[in-house]
């Protein structure tokens, strides 16, 4: 196709495509509070109608929650699925807004115009992008370069019941080479990035027991258990001095950076102490060998995310409790198996409970990682392509959080993601005043254009 | 004194010193209700015409609570204080109990005849031990062969709020050679004991914290440092591999049991696995080179009374909390000293935070062990006494817990006390169903005549 354009027409149309991400974001469609359920299926009617207009053949389908736009459009050897969601968090407290969030307008940031509105980041302005960009190629080219099945979800913001069950049912006409989603951020305002590795999240919730009562620390302490001392034992061992877990087995299926990635991360120049110390912290506290963004976003973890046992109220109480308890959960990455190492960890536990003692495990929820193959070309003609439309080049990052559609995408339709998304981190999703950067909008249009050419291409 | 003709009386008198327990016990001398403030005046009124009748200076004082009953009379060259409590115990849940708890009667028990009701043990019917001795002996006598004051509190059950104030003032009036007390227990039902060592108490509440906000464990988790393992972190390293408690200079002051000592402990027969087990336990956790009655009684200990941090309520939550807390006490013995073991523990928990870590301290009380001279003659006179009223001889025995009464006369009044009780285990004081041997009953009788009568001569 012919790129030029196809990108002269974004920006002659740039008011336009405002306008209409306008006209989408004063749909207030809150996926959690049934009050607004008729917006929920207006959103997606207005999605419909609008993806129909391009020539898209589109469809609001039904579910036991808010409706799935499914559409699709365009040929050619390759088949891309792209996701976003239509449905936005609520807009509570509304007295910190600075005015309606579902009246969107254009203000000026320190870094220049933003779009503020609920769902200008979250997920309308990022998802919109992706129609604008297909608007332009459909107009200038009259069809788009490749084969592009578009999937908007309407529950996103309530936990996606109904997301596992249809893609089951839809797998077959959903599945494509890969998934393209728009819902993360810039590296930074300058630096595009495709995320390529989600860590997996394994909790477990352990709690030991001693005495069948809480006892007396004057009648008892000394000769009695006491299972506080006991778990705090338990996880002090998890880590060792340099902050490796000490599960057994823990680290296998962890592999090192490839020499490029390392290269490509070090090139990031990511300020370790300005990120920490945004939360009042200075020093990377994970593994002593391996950099903050490492531990971020390619290193495994344990945490222990939550701790309880006897008195804890006001004042002092003598008590020695009978059972202490303690959340834990680790940040997986590779091909780290969550449940051999639930076992492994159960069974380090249990190895080190000392007479009188007794563990329950509860387990909440064992998801691996997610790693993209980043050898398959058209990751690198993705991340090609965004180069030329930002001042630097694109890079491949991870995600110290898991996002759950991309494992979905790759256990029920069996195909990786590249997730693309242009949002900046103080866009204040899921806050009051939630904003766009408006160059977030125009060059994220234009860079899907790029990518859908350099995938049309490769 | 001529000792036999006063145990002669003791026993034709069984029967009246009976009714006169039970007519103290239906004054329902609960001192934590208001709503009885009046019973504890009549039984504070009650107990100073019991005193009077056998020829003792009696009155009640008031207090800004409960009256303070004291009395003064005999005379010799020995002057002992005896303490005990009026007040008892409130009664919930009244439908556990198998009668009115203030219609005291006989029961048949497992081991005997029992007296049942509030306050037959704790403290009514022990204390009336003493003054049915009294009694006797100034019967038999016509005088007591020692100087003896008598004070019995009435706010014992709820705090003792007038006690240190009334004994600051009344210091010259109540100071004795060595305090008497009786409201503790037998070792077991066939050997009397002397309480000559009781663990003192130090609270350290600690907090950690971190970040300045609760981070979200995947966007943070691996490079920002955690309180909780922190906290973790401390706690376990409380004690070393063999049990003993870690913190710089804390056995400063510990001492070894004198071989005498030790040779007696060995002697009780305890079992631990009884008293353990009990509780659902087996195993004495202490450390590993002492017995569990040392672990329980001369040895000091370091504990983890209440933990929190993070999320701990029902399901899951993956946090990374801004702080974490716990309450640690320590119970001291020999001349251990609270402060300077605060002072160590404190640097011993800073010396270990690492970067980006703060922590705050809150204490809780500070008290050392009491530790009475045996090596005063009147103890062995004491315990060489008790002997022939029981089965077993009588053994020195320690404390897991602290009894202030025994600390304020010590540092208020400069003198020792020797806990002497004939309570069991089993007396269910504070619960409902409260009972108290018969055998307790007049065997304490005839064992304060016997300690009355060494007391005067030794």
């Amino acid at each position: 196709m012919r790129l030029d354009p196809v990108l002269s027409r974004i920006d002659a149309d740039r008011d336009a495509a405002l306008e209409r991400l306008f006209a989408l974001m004063r749909i207030p469609s809150i996926s959690t509070d049934p009050a607004y359920g008729a917006d929920c299926a207006r959103a997606a009617d207005w999605l419909v109608a609008d993806l129909e207009s391009m020539g898209f053949t589109a469809s609001a389908r039904p579910t036991s929650g808010h409706p799935m736009v499914v559409a699709h459009g365009g040929s050619g050897a390759r088949h891309v699925l792209f996701y976003g969601h239509y449905d936005v968090q609520p807009v509570d407290p509304l007295d910190l807004w600075d005015r309606d969030p579902f009246d969107p307008e254009l203000q000026d940031g320190p870094r220049g115009p933003v779009i503020r509105g609920r769902g200008a980041a979250d997920d309308k302005g990022q998802f919109m992008t992706f129609l604008e960009a297909c608007r332009a190629i459909v107009a200038e080219e009259g069809a788009l370069p490749c084969r592009v099945t578009i999937l908007l979800e309407g529950e996103e913001e309530s936990g996606s019941p109904s997301l596992v069950p249809f893609l089951r049912e839809t797998a077959d006409e959903l599945r494509a080479d890969v998934a393209l989603i728009c819902d993360t951020q810039l590296f930074d305002p300058d630096t595009p990035a495709i995320t390529t590795m989600l860590r997996g999240l394994l909790g477990e919730e352990i709690t030991i027991r001693a005495a069948d009562r809480d006892l007396h620390s004057g009648s008892f302490g000394g000769a009695a258990i006491n299972p506080i001392r006991v778990l705090a034992g338990i996880l002090a061992d998890l880590h060792d001095e340099s902050g490796r877990v000490t599960v057994p087995g823990f680290y296998e299926g962890v592999h090192d950076l490839s020499p490029e990635l390392a290269a490509q991360w070090e090139g990031l120049g990511f300020d370790a102490g300005a990120y920490l110390g945004a939360v009042g912290l200075s020093t990377p506290a994970g593994e002593a060998d391996r950099s903050a963004l490492e531990q971020l976003w390619s290193r495994p973890t344990a945490e222990v995310n939550g701790i309880a046992g006897g008195y804890a109220g006001a004042g002092f109480k003598t008590v020695l409790p009978a059972q202490a308890t303690a959340k834990v959960s680790f940040r997986l990455v590779g091909e780290q198996d969550p449940h051999a190492i639930r076992e492994s960890f159960r069974a380090m536990v249990r190895d080190r409970l000392p007479p009188d003692c007794t563990v329950e495990f509860h387990g909440h929820g064992a998801s691996p990682a997610s790693v993209m193959d980043i050898s398959d070309p058209a990751f690198e003609a993705a991340r090609r392509a965004l180069g030329p439309e930002w001042p630097n080049e694109a890079a491949y990052v991870g995600a110290g959080g898991s996002i759950p559609i991309a494992g979905y995408f790759k256990t029920i339709l069996g195909m990786d993601t590249m997730l693309i998304g242009f949002g900046n981190a103080d866009d204040q999703i899921h806050s009051p005043n939630e904003k766009y950067e408006l160059s977030s909008f125009t060059r994220g249009t234009r860079s899907w254009a790029r990518v859908l050419d350099a995938l049309a291409e490769g």
